[in-house]
């Protein structure tokens, strides 16, 4: 059998992820990234120029704040940020999501805090995988 | 309250889609679409030369036939087709997926068949919904 031949489970890729706030690179197609992360409490105000975002809540729920309104995402949906539109992810209790961004997305956008993982930080376990 | 902020219900947007093999197209980003589809039975022996394709099963289970093997894919759990590598997706039950691909992706690739959407097919509630 193909070793590469095995699904990518999220649950238990989930389950791995320790931290709050940090991505967690699963897969890459068409130079986008697929990520799943833990969120709980609130994120940071900013705003990707370049790129669009899709978040998709695989447990609990969350919200995303925009500077005239939000949107609450419950498991099964999903949500679209278009590139340039400041947005803020909060999670009122621990949500568990899957990210769809390109590869060159800064997950804090042109933001730098604490919260800020680089992409070797985010994809550091498939090297260890490897 | 701005009425795109709404989230993108799946299943839904499943329950929606009366035919299967048949996709429909929720959201688009960074010139991906994100599509969801029924499957049932045997699609057809297919690839894509130019782009990588994601499965997410949502409900059910699929298995996704290659030359040299085969995967399963349980509710959760996702694999990314290489371009250019031929695969035939199978359904032994009905099972709902998520699909990522980019805009100019024939979904049945090289092959056309009686089962061949185009993407103005693919995308027509939305025209209607507008």
């Amino acid at each position: 059998v193909n070793p590469t031949y095995q699904p990518i489970q999220l649950e238990a890729e989930l389950t791995a992820v320790a931290e709050l706030w940090s991505p967690r690179v699963v897969a890459e197609l068409n130079g986008q990234m697929v990520k799943v992360a833990k969120l709980k409490g609130e994120f940071v105000w900013h705003q990707h120029d370049g790129e669009d975002e899709m978040f998709l809540v695989l447990k609990g729920a969350m919200r995303i704040q925009f500077e005239d309104g939000e949107v609450t995402l419950r498991q099964g949906e999903c949500f679209v940020v278009p590139r340039g539109v400041r947005h803020n992810p909060v999670a009122d209790e621990e949500c568990w999501i899957m990210l769809f961004e390109p590869a060159n997305t800064a997950h804090t956008g042109e933001v730098v805090t604490a919260r800020t993982r680089s992409l070797a930080e985010q994809t550091q376990h498939r090297r260890e995988a490897g």
